[in-house]
């Protein structure tokens, strides 16, 4: 077996890419950007590719410059990868043309981030990458960080092999920034498995005084289009060798990769079509339906382009009746997004007839897909007349597109899985100390490890949230964790806000709240809604005051390390002074070269935070805790009241989710616009808040 | 009726767009640079909109800066309107979703272009326009130049009413550079159809430090989806919108156009969907094939997104089981090229069972679609087993996806249709004196007129190619003429380098040689071929020396006046003394504030033009001329030798159009690889050619 490290999505992808890159010309761009800094980190320490050479990291003034760039130090004869994203990938278009048509072997790694429309969002799906579907690219989907490094190398392999440049994508955030415990590729393994005559072919082509030729010509109408039409049998020929590098690969590691993946039941009746992180949410929820009785499947393409309808037909069971097609993207006056077309496209080409197809989006600008969205679409197929299209994870008032979703739909994470969240403050730490923490429980345990890292896209001062999720068994769960074991909220602020975080803890699991208050201060701040969860639902509720601690030990504003450790004890990973040993070698790894001073501040927050917290005895009382009324008047223009009560509310108290489409209906919303702030607030007790300032 | 004018389609967008339009942001790109030409010369010359006011004009740095300033124009509060094509389109992708998104009124007029792929190429085909169907911008096809009069209102009005920006597109040269005849927009009856209530509720809600409201913002995964969801609403009222303006266009100018108009019998068996200048060809061929028992017809999408799937099964006749698509695009690796997917797509939605849809790519770079491609695709059709896929207009001898085509198919131009072909030089005047016949015939006479202009990418110095038309009916013919009335080689090298020109003369047809020779030098020019064609089909052989006469009534090098004249007559277009004196009146408004030295010495080219041709006798023995053994040996690398034979010959004897896909299917030249031209050339009885240069 390949040796087991901890990382995430784009570090699978750097890994990979470095392999078989001998330049990089790269442009920062989000979620991507970590991709071209490991290549570039790398590059500086010397590290080696599969060439036995150290690849040359080339930075642009722009994605357009990075892709003129792989463009001629292609034609050059060197292999080269680029590391993009969203409005980043656009700029790539017009060079993704000429790089395509001239068959040059290049990787495009993607994590796959929304382009911006009515609104700007950093955050993850596919609107980029189906911008680029027409470009002549080869496309690779892959759903998870394993498969990231899996299949990036069967990317870069059939590339050169099959002389096309592949886009290779996956979910931004969701993948791109998800830790887990993979199994990571040698070299040598990769070096194995490459046509190193295809690369000599490719270099004896490149651009050269001594045996010049012409290329990137003019063509007139005379001739361009039979020149267009010469590279038929070169892309029939490309899925060929991707099949052929699947084969290789799960030759090596016992994987079943497929152009298109089956998985569900063999005699299934409803089956979901989907590329990203989606599939794995889907994969459990079949293990949780087709151990109930019922058979439900799903059909995952992983070369997206060229796009074989054979292969797709092949892959849905004969027994299938009805096929929802999802698309994490909106082409608004299409007659369906991308993926449903070529389905239907498929359908039609090979004879093939379902009953029924359907089109659901999901998951757009990184919209959270938890399993009762998919439940929802298995239960909405099994109707008489499904809905055509429809969307899951938000409630569509207006249009009446969406499904109903049942929160309390079963738990479909892997046996035995612990999960984990914590509130924390962009810059505080919460976010480094959790990282730490999963390495810790990665590396000195036989457990699973996930971690995902929620956040405001101003990260620096906005709200985080860590999502942690480790356990004996795999761990699929792409999608936010809300019946957690341990949940903590690091900063005090939270709770007064009235932010719903206990809510997120499993009946009798433990709920951490750093904060420098009494028994009567907490009573003050909490809202009752959370007062009565935590009585009826028997939390274990914990304080820790890490803020005077931190202080006391000298850590100043840092209390984090004081916070993990308290973590560590309650949440009872490991054995309690293993894990102080590993968070100590950590810190002292960490800080050593700062002094053996600050290293051992940081033992004495570890041991303080170990046993710091205090149980509350939750009062019987607040089983009937009832909120005091709140008078909160605005004052303004009546539209400008609406939008804060109706829009900028719920988003300040991180309530957004909750916002249905007709918040964004009206005209002048649904175009992206926003009344502005300019009111005043009054709570009957607090000052008057002075004009243009808002409290939430 | 409205006043009938001659002009090119970029003339009659410009036409319309100016109507509408406060500020235009502009980039010059071939072929949309005329539009945006026009706009800045009628607004340096103070010329109104429909506002009252002059547009203002502003160039940007490239089509990225033109597509931002749109954007912010826009929401500023002014009608914003750009023209581009192509890699120009392509860079104005990022900002189309934005501008889409926001619902802003814009139009973007684009001549629709290749996008550079193995080769440049500067002519036309829906590779560009295709490449930002996912941008959620409306979508609107013209076929021909008054289409593009008549729809482009609609395009603007649309917009401002529905309010969403539309990319209004015909095809690059074909359209964009054919002068026809046609009816003009008047300003005030655009301005009786404009929405003024709409763009009042635009300009108030524009960006103003009044009423600030907040757009562009940032969204995150927690509302981003809902917001993007509050537009479907918004996009399924759009085509009623359009629907209205088209009925209103309709009520005007007794035109019958809908979001998809059908034409053919009633009853047909087998249809074509097309969108764009091939539509014309393809309603000659109708006419044709029903007038001679058979039952065709055409589909032709006019509101090409939002797709309409019910309107578009509404067009095609019950009585329809079999379907081919035409894309004038090509996505390698696609399920299939987009207008065929969404074909598929509607049939699929609307539950329409049509027996057999099939795809076809033509016209890819300006490859010229004549009617023998139509008839192809029909008979293709009537077979019991049609191609599911297939190529017209070219010989596909590697993937064999091409329709075998016959030359000698029925002639479906216009009853009466005079076709005039002209062979110059680029800048040797041709093209503008051909320009100025076509307007002289245009504007004094009753008859319907068509010119094309055909050349080179190098324009000056390469071959030109005119394409005049004009008739007593009305003229669709959207394609090369190739069985003319009339035949003039303006430039003796192509006599000598071989080009087929002659074969293009009907039988009984004129062919006017510019040359300084007499009849033996002239037997010794022309090749075997050329004679024997002129033999057996009695074409009216005349020269003329224009080179000489030019020099003598002080011309100089420009023989295009005289060329000019000699056409007048010989093709007897109008009486001989109406010619000449419009003639003359033209060149004296072109040439009167040079002086009138310049002027006379026009008129007295045109009066020599008038009857310097000589009728050659032609000798009997031409009927049976036959080649002299040419020996040209080719020395240097047997590849070099290969290309300058397979490929480069044909082209530098304008026969690129012969060359089938296999001259250019080897892997090393499918990827737009030439070899270079370095090898020395032997022809007995010549001096040898020094190496590095080539006859061709």
């Amino acid at each position: 077996m390949r040796e087991l490290k901890s990382m995430d999505g784009n570090n699978a992808a750097a890994h990979v890419s470095y392999a078989f890159t001998e330049v990089a010309a790269i442009y920062p761009i989000t979620p991507s950007s970590p991709m071209a800094d490991y290549v570039d980190q790398w590059s500086a320490q010397g590290r080696k590719n599969i060439f036995g050479t150290t690849v040359k990291v080339a930075e642009l003034e722009s994605e357009a410059g990075a892709a003129g760039a792989v463009h001629g130090s292609l034609t050059a004869g060197a292999l080269t990868t680029t590391y993009t994203a969203s409005q980043g990938l656009l700029l790539m278009i017009p060079n993704m043309y000429k790089i395509a048509a001239e068959q040059l072997p290049s990787v495009f790694h993607v994590s796959a981030r929304t382009v911006s429309t009515h609104a700007l969002n950093i955050f993850g799906d596919h609107s980029d990458v189906m911008a680029c579907r027409q470009t002549g690219f080869a496309m690779m989907a892959e759903t998870n960080v394993q498969e990231v490094m899996d299949l990036s190398a069967v990317a870069h392999l059939a590339a050169i092999k099959g002389g096309l440049p592949v886009l290779n994508f996956f979910d931004g955030f969701r993948t791109s920034h998800e830790v887990q415990k993979i199994q990571v590729w040698d070299y040598e393994d990769l070096a194995e498995m490459c046509d190193f005559d295809a690369i000599k072919a490719f270099r004896d082509h490149a651009l050269n005084p001594e045996h010049p030729a012409m290329r990137g010509s003019h063509e007139n109408g005379d001739i361009f289009f039979q020149h267009r039409e010469a590279c038929n049998s070169h892309y029939d020929a490309f899925p060929a060798v991707v099949e052929e590098y699947m084969d290789k690969v799960n030759a090596k590691l016992g994987t079943d990769y497929k152009l298109f993946n089956y998985y569900g039941a063999p005699d299934a009746d409803r089956v979901i079509v989907a590329m990203g992180s989606i599939c794995d949410v889907i994969e459990e929820v079949i293990d949780y339906l087709n151990a109930h009785g019922e058979k439900v499947g799903l059909v995952k393409p992983r070369l997206y382009r060229p796009w074989v309808s054979a292969r797709f037909c092949e892959a849905i069971p004969a027994s299938c009746t009805k096929l929802a097609v999802l698309d994490r993207t909106k082409e608004p006056g299409s007659a369906g997004e991308p993926l449903f077309q070529d389905v239907i496209t498929a359908l039609a080409q090979e004879g093939r007839s379902i009953g029924t197809v359907t089109r659901g989006r999901y998951g757009l600008g990184s919209k959270d897909t938890p399993p009762s969205s998919v439940f929802a679409i298995y239960a909405e197929l099994a109707k008489d007349e499904p809905k055509r299209e429809f969307t899951i994870g938000i409630v569509d008032d207006v249009t009446n597109l969406s499904l109903p979703e049942d929160e309390n739909c079963p738990n479909t994470a892997a046996e035995g899985t612990i999960e984990c969240k914590f509130w924390g403050l962009g810059g505080d730490g919460t976010v480094g100390a959790n990282k730490n923490s999963i390495k810790i429980i990665g590396d000195h345990t036989d457990k699973y490890v996930q971690a995902y890292f929620q956040y405001d896209s101003k990260k620096t001062g906005g709200v985080t949230v860590s999502h942690l999720r480790f356990g004996d068994n795999p761990i699929k769960s792409p999608y936010y964790i809300n019946k957690a074991d341990f949940v903590a909220c690091h900063n005090p602020s939270y709770i007064t806000k009235g932010f719903k975080i206990v809510q997120d803890v499993k009946p009798g699991g433990v709920f951490l709240i750093n904060c420098q208050w009494n028994l009567e201060e907490l009573e003050h701040h909490l809202d009752a809604a959370s007062k009565r969860y935590i009585a009826e639902n028997n939390i274990q509720l914990y304080t820790i005051n890490a803020i005077d601690l931190a202080i006391k030990v000298g850590m100043g504003k840092r209390t984090n390390t004081i916070l993990q450790s308290a973590f560590f004890t309650l949440a009872n990973v490991m054995p309690a002074e293993d894990a102080v040993k590993y968070m100590k070698d950590a810190a002292e790894h960490s800080y050593a070269k700062k002094g053996m001073d600050v290293v051992e501040k940081n033992w004495n927050a570890i041991d303080a935070g170990a046993t710091a917290f205090v149980k509350v005895d939750v009062p019987a009382s607040w089983a009937s805790a009832e909120a005091a009324p709140v008078d909160v008047a605005l004052e303004g223009p009546a539209a400008t009241v609406a939008v804060v009560k109706k829009i900028l509310n719920p988003i300040g108290k991180m309530d957004g989710y909750s916002l249905p489409v007709s918040a964004f209906a009206e005209p002048h919303r649904q175009d992206g616009r926003l009344q502005p702030a300019r009111l005043r607030l009054r709570r009957p007790g607090r000052r008057p808040v002075p004009p243009g300032r808002l409290r939430l």
